[in-house]
């Protein structure tokens, strides 16, 4: 019988492996050790990844970006031949963490958040998966349950709509340390576009197409966020964590330079997160 | 006999207090309280503010810029007709604040910090003066004092040197919450060197006359800081604690809009401090 992993008990990880059990699929949710996590109120078992001796024909990465390197040596040991790595992250340009196996980038929209061991899901349980035959093979698998598979031949357009989306917000909020409130501010708003102009001229460097209208759409999606609302990077910045940074702002950086764009902002932008990450 | 407050039992009100008390002046020194401070093993009693009903000759200001309009009705109190106020503060551009009196803003060198009830100095007790009657009428009644009063005809050109000193180097160590440790990278370097280049252009649009000399003598001057000394906008930054970025990055900004100065690298700067401070 075809098994499945799942590493990381947060809310997208712990939502993918329970609806998976429900559906009866031979699945395992794997974490830093053994515990429980409570979610849609059924404990789940979460199995200590260092002990693992199993191999697996499917494994979700539902950690965060900035653990990957934690758990090569254990991922090394759960693939066989055949295995398909899914890495539900933040970011582009992270397979090459995962050259063990075929792997794949998906755009995740599963929203949910994790206090302790309990995992509240907000909304959304979807993955959009590339056009592969892989894919295809896993979204059969997985026909039996809620986790909704769409499989795209513009998934990496939805990849990239979702890292403008992140470096807009992401950006000045971990900046300022200050939450989502801020775009009520014509500076940060003229901040934020000129980011996502730079943004968008760096996807469309990568075959990308989007334009003007894009940043206005992304404009109207920050204004539809409670005001109070952190981002990723903000609860990172505020609590001196490691950012996501390498994916999201250092990407469209390093594509940038390889194509020559001059992006004074995002320039100091990255500066200033990389400082902030200094030594720490 | 002339007398004398002292307003703010920091590193320097506490320090410029104990001088005069030694050197036989009638000194008081003011807090939000009654308490005790310990500066060069000597106790030192600061009285209330709120309860104050004596009137001085001179006063001195050593409390943080952001906290001048918490004492003004309390300074209203204390003053008479020639009363003369000196601003020993960080900044410029807040000399009205103190409408009541004639005040002065002081160019001050003395370094300590306080933890607890103790002041521990460092070095430097150097206070520079503008060239004016009643800033010689000082000079004189601190003859005795080991408090140096250095009057000069360039002491706004001093003043606004330590603007620049302060733009540089509080504004990346106050964005990326880190110490400055982070001037050891290349790109906060550039990015160091790029602000102060804006900082100079403003600075002489307001009669100053700096060179590019001016900021390599600067970047000279953080190359001899500590890695990991923090300024008084990381802690500000690191506790969420209000900036005084309306005195040091806000007065750059606002001359460089009144003068039509295009600059650029700073704008992205007081955006992001600006939405730090948002609402909280």
């Amino acid at each position: 019988m075809t098994n499945f992993a799942v590493i990381g008990p947060g809310a997208v990880g712990s939502v993918i492996a329970l609806e998976l059990l429900k559906a009866g699929l031979d699945v395992k949710l794997f974490g830093r050790q053994e515990q429980q996590v409570v979610v849609k109120q059924t404990k789940l078992n979460v199995t200590s990844l260092v002990v693992n001796q199993q191999k697996f024909d499917y494994i979700f990465i539902a950690i965060k970006v900035t653990k990957n390197h934690e758990i090569t040596e254990a991922l090394r040991k759960m693939t066989h031949h055949h295995t398909i790595i899914i890495v539900c992250q933040n970011g582009m340009g992270q397979l090459t963490d995962f050259n063990m196996a075929a792997a794949f980038q998906a755009a995740v929209y599963i929203s949910g958040q994790k206090k302790g061991d309990v995992v509240t899901h907000f909304r959304d349980q979807t993955l959009i998966l590339p056009d592969y035959p892989a894919m295809h093979d896993l979204k059969k698998h997985l026909s039996q349950s809620t986790i909704e598979i769409v499989i795209s031949e513009g998934q990496r357009t939805i990849l990239w709509y979702k890292m403008l989306v992140n470096l807009g917000i992401n950006t000045v909020t971990a900046l300022s340390k200050n939450t989502t409130a801020i775009m009520e501010l014509e500076n940060i708003q003229q901040l934020v576009r000129n980011l996502l102009h730079e943004g968008v001229q760096i996807a469309n460097a990568d075959g990308e197409n989007f334009s003007e209208a894009t940043i206005d759409e992304i404009m109207e999606i920050y204004k539809g966020y409670p005001a109070d609302m952190g981002t990723s990077m903000y609860y990172d910045a505020l609590n001196d964590r490691k950012l996501e940074y390498d994916f999201i702002q250092g990407q469209f950086h390093q594509i940038a330079r390889e194509n020559h764009i001059d992006t004074p902002v995002l320039d100091i932008c990255c500066t200033l997160l990389t400082a902030y990450q200094y030594k720490k």
